[in-house]
This record gives C-alpha cells, structure tokens and sequence, in this order.
C-alpha cells in the first residue's frame, strides 16, 4: 500500500511531460491516480492514450477541460460544444481503461467575457444554455460534467463562474451525476460562504472533483501560474480537505500547480516535492 | 454648475498631488467634491488640512482609511486600534468643513492574514472585535465606518473581507449611520450575488461610499495598481451605477484609480481623462 492512496497528480502540475512520462513517473512515485488533460492526450491520440492509461493501473481522476461556452458569435459556440461533445466521449474512453475507482468527471470552465463584451449576466447564461445542450451526451456517455469555480481574478478573461455556491445554482438544475462541481483550493479558499457551501455540495451528491495547490502573495507577474505546492503559502489546507471529507467527497485528491518553475522542473522531482508538501498540509488519514 | 455635479476624485487617482495641489486641480475642473486620504492630511498636519479643505469649497465625499485590525499581536492590535481612534477625530473635523453634503465616511479596509497565520476566520473575527471597539466613539464623533470589501485576490494579504455580502453581514450589527460599507467596482464587478447585494445595501441604508475605475486584463506586474480609467475595461459602470442609484445612494460617485502611469501624469490632465471616461460610461443623469 502506497503512502497517498487517495493522492492524484494533475497533468498540468508536470505540462511539459508527454502521457507516458506523467504516467512513468506517477508509477515511481507510488501514485495511484492521475488527473488527464486533453492535449498531452490528442499528442499522442485517443487511441494510444486509451492504451497507455489501460496498462499503466492507475485511476482516473479527471479530464481537463470542456468549456468556453460563451463567445457573442453562435458559431464559435457551436464550435465549441462540439469540441465539448467530443471531449464527453474521451473522458468517457479513458476512465474506462482506467484502474477500479476512476472518475468519469470532465472537468468544465465555463469561459470568460468575449471582448467588448461587458455583460457578465449574458455570458453566464449562455454557459448556462450550453451546459443544458450538454446534458444529454453526458448522460448517455456516463460522464458528469464537473462545474469550476475559477477565482474571481478571473472573471474577466476565462471564468464567469466565480463562486462554488454560483457553480452549484448551475449545477442543481441538473442530475447529480450528470452535472457536478470541482472544489480547486486556490479557486475558493478566500470565500466567506465557503464551508456553506461545501456543506451544500455535498450534500447535494455534487463534489465530482477536489483539487489543491497554494496561494501566496505577491501574486506572479502571470496571475495565471502563480500557485504553489501544497503548504507554501497560506491555503489552510488542513480544514478545507476535512470540510471536503466530511461533506462526503471519497476521491482522489489531485494535486494540480500551474507554475512556470515547477513546470520546468523533473517530473519525478515535482511529484516528490508535491506529496511532501500535501503530506505536511493535511491529515494523513485524508490521502 | 459643472457638468459633473456628483463626481468626486479621490486623492489615491492623484497620489503624487499634496493636498494643496489636489484642491487646486478639482477647482480647476468644476469637481466639486473630493475623497481625502490620511497620508497628505499627514503631511501638512490636520488643523492646515482643515483649513485647505475649508477654503476649498469642495465636498468632502470620505476620508481613507482606516481598519487593518487583524494582527495576531494583541498590542498591535491596540496600536491599530488607537490609530483608528484618531482616523475617526480626522473624518469628523474634515467633514464638519467641507461643503454642505459632505459625508463623514471613514473608509475601513479589514486587513490580511497576519504571516504565518492560515486563519481567515480568526482574522475576519479580529476585524468584528474592531469594529465593536470602534462604535462608540464613531457615533459619537457622527462618522460611518465604512467597511470596504477588496476583491478576493487580496483576501491574504490587505483584506479579510472580500464580498459585499459578508460586509454587510458585519455592518448589520450597528446602526447605519454607525457602519455602513463602500461598493468599489473594481472589488465588486465580479460577483454573482452583488445586485441582490447592493439592493440589500440600498434597504438597510448602508451604502456610505461608491467607488470607481475599471478592470482589465493581463493584470499589471502589481495587482494592487492594476486599475484603469471608467471606460478602458471591462466593468459595465452604466447598470453598476444605475444599480447604485436605484438602491437610493445619493452621494458623491468618487473616481479612484491605483495606477502607477495615471499618478506620473499630471493631476489636472488625470482629472480631465477621469471625467471623460465616466462621462462614457455612465449615464449622465447618474453623475
């Protein structure tokens, strides 16, 4: 028995590892389960990623990323719920070949304000509407579409969905294992309503994906890459993943950093360098 | 009468500008109000600043700031304590000689988590304790703590209070005229919640002080300066202040740009560019 059996690594902590090295080195380290994006995926194609997630015995925890559904033009947005369709039906392929206990959970960023646009209630409903044209596909495909809440930082440019409670409005119009929400700490550990709503997503079945990394200021020169590992900054890591537990949430708890330095750092020495950050950070008895 | 009957500059737009020179360049733009911060009142001493402002014939819109109430180290909490003890004699004495409709707003800005504090409720319940020590002498003084929610992404580090709904929840336990908050469209925009909020604001009688400028994307090298001319972003200030208005504030809409090019350039070209920004961006039966 590994030391994290309930510890995933996200693709996007290790980016610049193709699907065989994140997979290599998640087996080396003892990692159970892994957290899939799309484009290392379509690196190496559907096909042969099936293959390498089916022999490499780890879980899926998740697929990053659908979305973006809120472009002004109606053709970009159909565009982009086909992109949505097919990504449904590789989350379904790959949790399929993966090990017991994987997660058929795509994860779902709902897009920003598409310039000049300044009508944030527009664009809210028409990732709204094409969560709803989603519905179906993700049904019949087994594949709950798991809402995130982006920092409110955000806002502008990639996610008009700010909130876990604004997530789980969306969400609850919804069958709870068609549409789900994703915890990401980084995401939602300033908000004042946060263990409500934690609460709420649990019992509502709705906690599909738990994601953690940290915050620390000052922010990096991209406000986009600037999380850290678990424990080096001021996430209380400890309470929010006991809130998570508590509410009922099981799964893996992926560990995903999107940092330009770790990024350029050797995979097998990131995936240490996480597991003993978390390590420090929570409760044993939660990984 | 000016065009701008109701715009108010705030010093922060025009930080390199003394007292002196910021009143000289509002008279020279038909500004007839104008938000004073603690730093140039410092600088040429209180009872010089009260004489300024009240040769001025300038409205005082508010004063800032106060608050930064949440060190773990009891005694500089009282240090913070007693500072705002004196912000709050300051407000009253510049309010009392601004022109008729002045508001005696003392802006309160939470502070952060006290390094290597990880506890935000701890901090958010050293902010309450604050506030009931300020009460007394606020009523007494006749000023209104204005409690300012920042946006979460300084939720670490200047400001434990992030939304306007938890400000709110903190202002209701005192009188309106005791505690009421700052909607600031920058710390705002974003929130799902914040029309029902500012309609919530409006009933209760709290909205003591609105602020502007815009938010645009890639943030600046330093989040805290990364504000930009109502207009140049993406915050729909039209239905933001018609939000305002209709919820019944009356006061004085103050223009408050942190930026590091807007405060190299000269007060009275800021000043110029500010008020053809709003005048684009709002209605101007709002202004």
């Amino acid at each position: 028995m590994s030391r994290f059996r309930r510890i995933s690594i996200n693709q996007a902590t290790i980016k610049h590892a193709s699907l065989a090295t994140a997979i290599t080195a998640c087996n080396a380290s003892g990692i159970e389960s892994i957290g899939l994006w799309r484009e290392p995926v379509a690196e190496v194609g559907l096909d042969e990623a099936v293959r390498l997630v089916a022999d490499s015995g780890l879980r899926v925890s998740s697929y990053c990323r659908g979305g973006f559904l809120t472009s002004m033009d109606v053709r970009d947005r159909q565009r982009a719920l086909d992109d949505n369709f097919r990504a449904i039906e590789e989350t379904a392929a790959l949790a399929a070949v993966g090990a017991p206990g994987s997660a058929s959970v795509l994860v779902l960023v709902a897009g920003g304000l598409d310039p000049p646009s300044k009508d944030l209630a527009g664009a809210r409903a028409m990732f709204e509407e094409g969560l709803a044209r989603l519905e179906v596909a993700a049904s019949a495909a087994g594949v709950t579409l798991a809402i995130e809440p982006l920092h409110p930082m955000y806002a502008s440019d990639r996610a008009v969905v700010s909130t876990l409670g604004q997530a789980l409005d969306l969400a609850e119009n919804f069958a709870p294992d068609v549409v789900g929400v994703v915890i990401d700490a980084f995401h939602v550990w300033w908000d004042p309503d946060l263990s409500a709503q934690i609460d709420r997503a649990g019992r509502g079945n709705r906690i599909a994906c738990y994601q953690v990394c940290d915050w620390s200021t000052p922010l990096g020169h991209d406000v986009l890459l600037s999380r850290h590992y678990p424990g080096d900054g001021v996430i209380d890591l400890r309470s929010l993943t006991r809130s998570v537990r508590s509410a009922g949430f099981a799964g893996d708890i992926e560990i995903e950093i999107f940092n330009e330095v770790v990024w350029n750092d050797d995979p097998k020495r990131v995936i240490e360098r996480a597991l003993v950050g978390i390590h420090h950070s929570v409760e044993s008895n939660m990984l």
